[in-house]
């Protein structure tokens, strides 16, 4: 899977994801209102809304980009309905040959993060049958719990042709509180960081390890320094746009072959519609704003790593 | 909820928790074949076992337990369909007044630790309506993110009369890779624990605060020095039994009140049937076989805390 995003983000020039992350007040007041006289004000009518919502932006940007990442809390705050809404665009995304990271979060002790491997990433018996639940092409994986936590992901990964990318430094205000703290001088981060790329090691695709890591966009400095803690690994970049980030604070995420970075962006595009730069699209033709805001990222990507 | 959880515990002189973890083998071949005849081996069908398995155990040990701990992960792993049954089983065990502690170790950041918090101990808004998606009365958090990953969910508690545990140092074996790395010679887990107690100092229930911590009874030395630590938090303690903790390596746990810990067996209980101690009990009646586990398990640790 790890060789399929390669060959995409090369086929696109587009070494970016969208976040599919869909607030209900992202959703033009159209789609809600139609989802709404449908299924009424319930669960169901908030997960027919996101679907919709998600399909539009979907089929405006799925020939531009090489990879959605839907962030799966979104969903599972409206319960069992909006995570069949989750299933559904997974699926749905696949079906348009994107690549789908999962972003999860998850990770527990052995036998606990094996059954969210498999449910996430692989396949589950049940009696003499086997069945694919979630189907997801990487998943995001929190690494507190240590290599035993890690390992039954990797070993799911490794069955089916999937990926990981490992919480190393995320890209949230307060990530320092922990991640930061010195450990014979050096951050915890950068200890996850080796962790990572040593786990990484084992698990090659072609010219890239399929366990990859999360590095937020705020923190350029610190992804300058684990760029080179783990060269061979894939770094998901979120925090670009609305969280602060910029395409000239992210060419050390990536290496010299122009590769090895994925960089996220959620209401930046999926909400571009509500930002003055796109306001006179519409609401309507939220996925015209939408497919613009791509259009733009990839050329301020693009951009600063030409001028490198 | 903390003081409801205390004053259970009190009632039942049980500071246990049942861990409703239903791995498909642990499921006697009775109830398989019945869901598979009903529903086919499908992961309706699968999920239809684990219902059936759960509510045999619940029906057979409510009124000897304050509360029950299902793993989210164990449910996933059967997509839509087994997430359904662990909404059936949360509130099937607080239709019988048991406190629910959902063990789903989520942690992102603030947005989505919020919709995380909204999703499973609060509730979300479609319109002009409010539902209650899955109900937890608790839920376990990751804290690799730090304070703004962990706030999302203390506001959502604040609201709803809600509580947490926190990851501070887990039962598994490769815990210690980051968990007990040294920061000015002290390990990580006592500053999480720190940050722990800070936190619940703010969100005081009569005697306990409702942010509570998770600590392995695998490591019964730490555990000692993280009861000082957090004097005010309650310790969730996995690793009892089938993970090797035993009653006399608990005491340290607690507090001299004999209150502050409240301790985890899964396996051990529900699938006690399983071990030879109750094997004469049969896999017809694993029910009773969980019952009479959770009887010594409440002796061995009542024990250990009156011979202190």
């Amino acid at each position: 899977m790890i060789n399929k995003l390669v060959e995409k983000i090369k086929q696109t020039h587009a070494p970016i994801v969208v976040g599919l992350d869909p607030m209900l007040n992202y959703i033009p007041e159209h789609i809600q209102k139609a989802a709404f006289a449908e299924c009424g004000e319930t669960l169901e009518g908030a997960a027919e809304a996101i679907w919709q919502y998600n399909k539009g932006i979907v089929d405006a940007t799925y020939d531009l980009i090489p990879a959605v990442k839907p962030q799966i809390a979104m969903y599972e705050q409206f319960g069992i309905e909006g995570l069949k809404a989750f299933k559904k665009t997974v699926d749905y995304c696949k079906s348009k040959d994107l690549v789908v990271i999962g972003d999860i979060k998850r990770g527990d002790i052995g036998s606990t993060s094996a059954a969210y491997a498999v449910g996430h990433l692989g396949s589950v018996q049940v009696g003499s049958k086997s069945y694919v639940p979630f189907d997801e092409d990487f998943v995001t994986v929190n690494p507190y719990l240590g290599s035993d936590g890690v390992k039954p992901f990797i070993e799911v990964c490794k069955e089916n042709k999937k990926g990981l990318f490992i919480l190393v430094k995320t890209s949230n205000p307060s990530s320092g509180e922990f991640q930061d703290q010195l450990i014979d001088g050096r951050p915890l981060y950068e200890l996850v960081g080796e962790k990572v790329a040593e786990w990484g090691q084992d698990h090659m695709g072609d010219d890239y390890s399929y366990i990859g890591a999360v590095v937020g966009a705020t923190y350029p400095e610190m992804g300058k320094v684990l760029r080179k803690v783990m060269p061979k690994s894939f770094i998901l970049v979120p925090g670009y746009g609305a969280q602060g980030g910029k395409g000239a604070d992210l060419v050390h995420f990536f290496n010299e072959d122009g590769l090895g970075a994925i960089v996220n962006s959620s209401r930046g595009i999926i909400a571009a519609y509500k930002q003055e730069k796109y306001a006179s699209i519409g609401a309507e033709n939220y996925a015209d704003a939408a497919r613009q805001a791509v259009l733009d990222m990839i050329a301020d990507i693009d951009g600063a790593l030409q001028n490198r």
